[in-house]
């Protein structure tokens, strides 16, 4: 959505006086100290997350960064007390407007609540494969300290350099190995968080397993900051494997690589990642391609296999085989270097496409992955009806397109023409029997679509999120659509 | 817990009237059609599960068994009107009392809601690696439908002869392979419910992936059917495995078998399973034991490779060679009779316990894995303390322990002095930073228990409910503690 939509969206808080920054400041200052406080937040990244790019930029009363989860919890029992709107905030690398506050008068009484100060070492128990991390660790770090542990953490989403592991429970982020090895929330047995009533809580624990409640860890996980503010996550991990082999292949039409997927999903091996990348996409990232693309390069397959090194480079073959069909080229690299390579060039795609024509924007569909064909073609027919130029790529095993309208950024007709065509995505993905989001949440951007989820859904979740934060202080206007007024 | 305690858990209810079994089954034969009732229900197995054995049997208005979703939501619509308490059924193979209906005054006013009849077809998509199965399909059925289309469902608790997938995903069950490939919420991409107050709904759906919503999903995951009744379920499948190999190792001491878990956990393989049972569990099933024990075996080891018939060799090979040290014996089956016989006698287990002394009394406590060693001492110790035989097996990966008290069945003092014996495996787990339930869940035999749990946890488990369900009539009284009077 481009940025007049994204004003007219923002919850409109007319009837609320806008605060006095310097006062909140101080108070907020004899929680956490003056040196960890902004008020007022001025030209700070603090307010802008990695939807930017759509013109989403909020304001705030404050920002504070709390140093302990017991500060944390004094911060969120302030707000209830000012009936304060609190923005969790991890690395600020969402693509929905999850922690971006509000714009327009709401922002003025909202305060971000960064993370970033809960970053301590954590801990890892190598024998019982458990990590446990405090929020504001970075996923980078936390992959990091686990491989040095002898131990593995599979979620990597593409922002892993800058994004926390409480922004990933709290969005229960993806990424390519999430097919294999499920999204964060496969990972998680344990959460501390204070809840919005401003207690801190221990939800699930140490035990890789438990059912000994309702299952709250789940619900914080992609809650986006709604139920609550993540301060440490307690990880099951698994040993760390000798080897990541990814295969890639590239196929002169769509049809070939459709059907190379087939191929891997019939194969007999779970490959941790099974992506792919269409035409467009491709061209935009192929001054970069390891090696250059081949001629009439118009999809992609990428398929990665991991373990033992003897089972990784066995099911690499195998997976290598299944999709070799009818390909243009098959990339089989076997060097570290050559691997790093070849998944630096595919986590550069988003910012490839970008570059092809300054601007871009993106819906993270899902559809059930036999219907990813169906899905390609009906973008096609988007793009030609509007006359926008679209590509996608993204995790063709769990059916998530990056859905795309390439864009010129400095023109405003055609930004405005492209927010158009891209709600036409969304429509794409419900008509296949998708979701809304595979990966990305709803954040801000998407939370006027969400309208049109099943009532009775709807009102189930409305009604856990009144239940739990009656005063609807935490990251209000996010993650559910607006409550009628 | 013993039949007193049972009884005296019980939510009264005396200021209710009984009700008109007769007038009730008049009212609920409309809805499902007169031979689908039992109103009032006498001497049936609907009354009981396999906490029989601890004397938990209820009493009903009627039982009632739908035969369609819709059918479900009208009898619940009923029900809410009626404000009689529904008891969702699936199996019954549970150990909590999640489905007996209320024992006393309670139960009179209580219906059955058996899913049984919910077993049409499904519907398996082998190139997208997803099932979809009525609620009332057993276990069984699901993993025989999904083999025959080339397509593997891991979770495996024993009961899986009787019980339904329906209840499978009510209790979010487990089994040995969910220490690899996760309990039954890992599988679950979307469900079909009904929800408290009568809203047929779908949550989740095909897509393998998505955040749309709050995860509502996980939310009605092992809820005990306090949420709502699960009508259908979306499995997000994997291939078929060719090959699945356990391997047993036999240690005559503790020490060395506790050494040997630890030996698998580092030698770079994730087992499917990774089991153990201690002296008197080997003990008790001595006899069936395929080959015949060892002199002096007082600790088992069970690991499982699956895979393609060379990656589930190469990874069994891996395993047996961890655990073979110090081992009195190692058995590594290779055809398909001696592994089926091999796990015939593993499921076996908990009745040779049981045929042992004539009764037993278990709790499924969970300990952070690499507690286990300090919870078996621990369960030595309060055997020794209480005079009374223990033992334990369970899925070691995991740290969820079968700790078992020994007891005469016939003798009600005895019965009587192992209940309260029993209790105190709860505080080994809360010591040892467990939970009351890995696998079996709360129900109604754990909820007085899980009154000790922090305060503020309960409160937000508790909002959550009374949101859902706010005239209380969704399996009241099972999976939290009762509300304060």
């Amino acid at each position: 959505m481009a940025r007049i939509e994204a004003d007219a969206d923002a919850p409109r808080s007319d009837d609320v006086p806008a605060r006095d920054a310097a006062a909140a400041g101080r108070d907020l200052a004899r929680i956490v100290g003056e040196a960890h406080v902004q008020a007022p937040v001025v030209a700070s990244e603090l307010l802008q997350d990695a939807t930017e790019t759509r013109g989403l930029r909020g304001t705030a009363l404050a920002a504070v960064h709390p140093g302990t989860p017991e500060e944390v919890a004094r911060v969120v029992r302030w707000a209830g007390e000012q009936g304060v709107p609190v923005v969790p905030r991890g690395g600020g690398t969402g693509y929905s407007g999850g922690a971006v506050p509000g714009m327009g008068p709401e922002g003025a009484n909202a305060i971000v609540l960064a993370t970033d100060r809960l970053n301590g070492p954590g801990e890892l128990v190598p024998e019982a494969w458990r990590g446990t991390f405090p929020a504001g660790v970075t996923t980078h770090d936390v992959h990091r300290r686990c491989l040095e542990a002898g131990l593995f953490f599979a979620p990597n989403p593409g922002s892993a350099e800058a994004c926390m592991i409480g922004g990933n429970v709290a969005t229960n982020a993806g990424g390519p190995r999430s097919f294999r090895h499920g999204s964060t929330r496969a990972w998680v047995s344990g959460l501390e968080a204070v809840l919005p009533g401003g207690e801190l809580v221990r939800l699930g624990g140490s035990a890789r397993k438990s059912v000994e409640t309702l299952d709250l860890v789940g619900l914080l996980c992609g809650s986006e900051g709604t139920l609550g503010v993540i301060t440490e996550v307690t990880l099951r991990l698994q040993p760390a494997p000798e080897l990541a082999l990814p295969v890639l292949a590239v196929y002169a039409d769509r049809e070939a690589g459709l059907n190379a997927l087939g191929y891997a999903m019939a194969c007999g091996v779970v490959p941790t990642a099974l992506e792919f990348l269409d035409g467009g996409a491709l061209r935009a990232a192929a001054a970069t391609f390891p090696g250059g693309l081949p001629d009439g390069a118009a999809f992609a397959v990428l398929v990665e296999a991991i373990g033992t090194e003897e089972i990784a480079r066995l099911e690499a073959a195998a997976l290598a085989e299944a999709i070799r069909e009818d390909a243009l080229l098959v990339r089989e690299p076997s060097t570290r270097a050559e691997v790093e390579e070849l998944w630096r060039w595919r986590d550069g795609v988003s910012l490839s496409v970008v570059a092809a024509r300054g601007g871009k924007l993106s819906e993270d569909v899902v559809v059930p992955a036999e219907r990813l064909g169906d899905a390609l073609a009906a973008v096609d027919r988007l793009g030609a009806e509007q006359g926008v130029e679209t590509t996608s790529w993204g995790h063709a095993g769990d059916g998530i397109l990056h859905a795309t309208v390439m864009v010129d950024r400095d023109d405003q007709a055609a930004l405005e023409h492209a927010a158009e065509a891209a709600h036409g995505l969304l429509d794409i993905a419900q008509e296949l029997d998708g979701a809304l989001s595979g990966e990305h949440g709803i954040g801000l951007v998407k939370r006027e679509a969400a309208e049109r989820l099943d009532p009775a859904v709807l009102a189930a979740q409305r009604a856990v999120k009144d239940a739990l934060d009656p005063r609807g202080i935490m990251n209000p206007g996010r993650k559910l659509p607006l409550p009628p007024r």
